[in-house]
């Protein structure tokens, strides 16, 4: 029997839990779900006969050190920035491990170390990143093997509210870390290249800079770019590649909307509010505006950031209740802290509502002189609030790694993410049976 | 004979140095003036018998402690963080000093020391800060003395160019640090408060935040905020005051053309460019903006930002050469790099050029049950290249609260900024004699 740990029993597991629990008996798995609260992990694994749930505090070193020495793979779903603790004690140990988190500088340090001790650490496994690496890098490959020249390789991919749960005027809902989406794009400026040109766009205009890319059968989608395109060229081997774009999916008008927010300054987390807790969201968004003790909070934002009475961004901030009475209620709030309470309760999923992924890769190529183009696509519309679209396309990938880890198909050694035909070749393969599958369809080229 | 060592002899010491030797004979005084190169030393004191220039690199420690032990009173010209190094050994040497900086929350750790060794280290007494604290200062106490209430107070400064030698569209030339003017607001949001509501603004919409303030025989000035005005709040006593904003002065026009540059990224220090040094100053434009390969950078400027093609900032932008092909030369350089790079060589002072300093104040305060107004300003145009407006505001004021505290004239202890009556009174008396005069009267109360 093969002991696998999985350490983090968040919500993003319960279908990574499911797949090592339905595979236990046929693949003679044994898994043990800790997490610091034993009553998570308890309720994933129920009283499945190959599964236990113990309780383990991270910093608690006597007892992540056993709890691994013990194991015979690991995986870590806890937050990315605690993965390399399990990760050295994983190279001391010999035991290989899978993350669904980007790899961070101090995970890649460990490399030569893991290759010496032979132990695979695979990263990426997830969704995005992860089926987005396997399910591009799969026909990346087939251009080239086919003589092609890759010119042009632009990615999408965001998680969303199904089409029959959307229901509001801004088509979206938090289905995942909100607190991750108020911030999105925050930070430094994003990076890409197009057409041999390099192209860069401040956080503050990120939102207005967005393109409408159709996803077949699903319709319209708005893509708004991603932090630095450019690191892709090395990852994907597409070194000298003209045009590198990856961005982030939201139904079209949600950016011009959201920009208000971006544009007042509304999604600032650097610095706290005074006398937040007693202020409304009336008050909150004249923060932002000039002082006049005449004026419209309303007709001081749209003269302001140039918005007509009639737009429809409009209609999507007073259904939000930007502009009403009601009391914040938090302390020393940054205001992001206050926009994330508003959104909470507007954008949440109600207990019928079931999430969306949807991707969508287009590569450029050429060959024989003559310029083409390629889409893949791929959307997943979740079960229901437990094995949702999110927790489906990232458990699944993550749950397939580990078994043909553990059944000695995959012969790497070090740091990596799934990026190598014998990794992506049968995992895309087994995510068929789960519904996750990608159209790839040749399409007539447009300038980009 | 008194002992007086200046550390630093950078070109905002000229003023400083002359007033010290010019009353070097008559207070007995003897002045060493320290550099890391002791050629600016010596280029400052020249022959002077009351004058001796030497070399200290700041970092070798007995070299320093040796110099500070022999001095009577320490000026520290230094970058602001170096001055800690210096204060620590005044404090163990019982020697007082004095600073133009803004105290850091290091130098304030200093206080209870300081004032056990009965040392003063006096700061914020060059311009800005400095001549803007004691001139502030004079009429809250005078207002408040007279049984007036403050419920108002806005202070403005700016580092221009006079007027005589003001030739080019933007009305500005630098006259201090260029990679300050580039970097300006960048950084955390503004914070000030109005009529009692707090007002915050994110660094891309400073500059279209601004208002116009007449200055008395110097006409008009446009006013964007400075960072956090809320923490003048407590230094200057104005706790519960409705209204309270600190800015930076300009010319009118200046601001709206300068947030091209903040609206389109060219102003991010935070990340290098791609291949700069080949660059262009036109392809750098263009980084900003969206990839077509037919319309002109032009045009898709103008579209992005809105800017009608007669508006005086095409005029602006054309005149600085941001649409030229001249390449930019710079290896791995920054956007803000890149700019600072252009416009170096188009606001330059030319060798007959001077400088100016314009600082204004508006005073708002409830007396007898009536809103009144005061405003005090204060303009000083530079002699030359040499002892500049800039160099003056900032050196004499320095200059004299040496003497003052040589001649026991101050007797506080600790750290401190020239807030208080008796170190003010006597250093705006003297800067008079220097043409350094405030303006001060009483206007008609209008609504902010």
């Amino acid at each position: 029997m093969r002991n696998i740990l999985v350490i983090g029993a968040g919500r993003s597991t319960s279908s990574l839990i499911k797949y090592l629990l339905d595979n236990a008996k046929e693949q003679d798995w044994f898994v043990k779900l800790v997490d610091i609260d034993i009553n998570m992990a308890k309720d994933k694994v129920g009283n499945h006969p190959n599964a236990e749930a113990a309780e383990l505090n991270i910093e608690n070193d006597i007892q992540r050190v056993s709890m691994i020495s013990e194991a015979d793979i690991v995986v870590s779903m806890l937050p990315a920035f605690m993965h390399t603790k399990v990760a050295k004690d994983c190279v001391a140990l010999k035991k290989n491990m899978v993350t669904a988190s980007y790899i961070s500088d101090e995970m890649r340090e460990l490399n030569d170390e893991a290759e010496k001790a032979g132990v695979l650490i695979m990263n990426e496994i997830g969704v995005d990143p992860g089926i987005d690496h396997m399910s591009a890098m799969k026909v990346i490959d087939e251009i080239r093997e086919d003589g092609g020249e890759m010119v042009q390789f632009e990615s999408f991919t965001g998680g969303l509210v199904a089409p029959e749960s959307d229901n509001n005027p801004w088509n979206y809902k938090f289905t995942w870390n909100p607190r991750n989406v108020v911030l999105a794009g925050a930070g430094g400026a994003v990076k890409f290249i197009q057409e041999g040109k390099y192209k860069y766009i401040p956080y503050h205009q990120l939102f207005r800079r967005t393109e409408i890319i159709e996803v077949p059968n699903y319709g319209n989608f708005e893509g708004y770019a991603n932090r630095d395109s450019l690191k892709y060229r090395e990852i994907y081997g597409l070194d000298d590649i003209p045009t590198l774009f990856r961005g982030t999916f939201r139904r079209p008008g949600f950016c011009r909307a959201w920009d208000v927010f971006v544009k007042l300054g509304a999604t600032d987390d650097s610095y706290q509010l005074e006398d937040s807790e007693d202020m409304t969201y009336r008050e909150f968004i004249n923060l932002f505006l000039a002082y006049n003790p005449h004026d419209s909070v309303e007709l001081k934002l749209m003269h302001y950031l140039r918005i007509d009475h009639d737009d429809d961004i409009m209609h999507k901030l007073e259904w939000l209740g930007i502009f009403e009475d009601e009391k914040i209620g938090i302390k020393n709030a940054t205001p992001a802290q206050v926009l994330q309470k508003l959104l909470g309760s507007k954008w949440q999923l109600e207990p019928q509502d079931k999430d969306m992924i949807a991707m969508h890769h287009i590569f450029g190529y050429m060959k024989n002189g003559e310029r083409k183009q390629m889409e893949s696509s791929m959307v997943k519309i979740g079960a229901d609030q437990t094995y949702t679209a999110m927790a489906q396309t990232v458990g699944y990938p993550v749950g397939i790694a580990v078994k043909l880890i553990l059944n000695n198909k995959i012969d790497l050694k070090g740091v990596h993410l799934p990026i190598d035909k014998k990794v992506y070749t049968p995992v895309l393969k087994e995510l068929e049976q789960y519904d996750i599958t990608f159209l790839e369809r040749e399409v007539p080229y447009k300038e980009g």
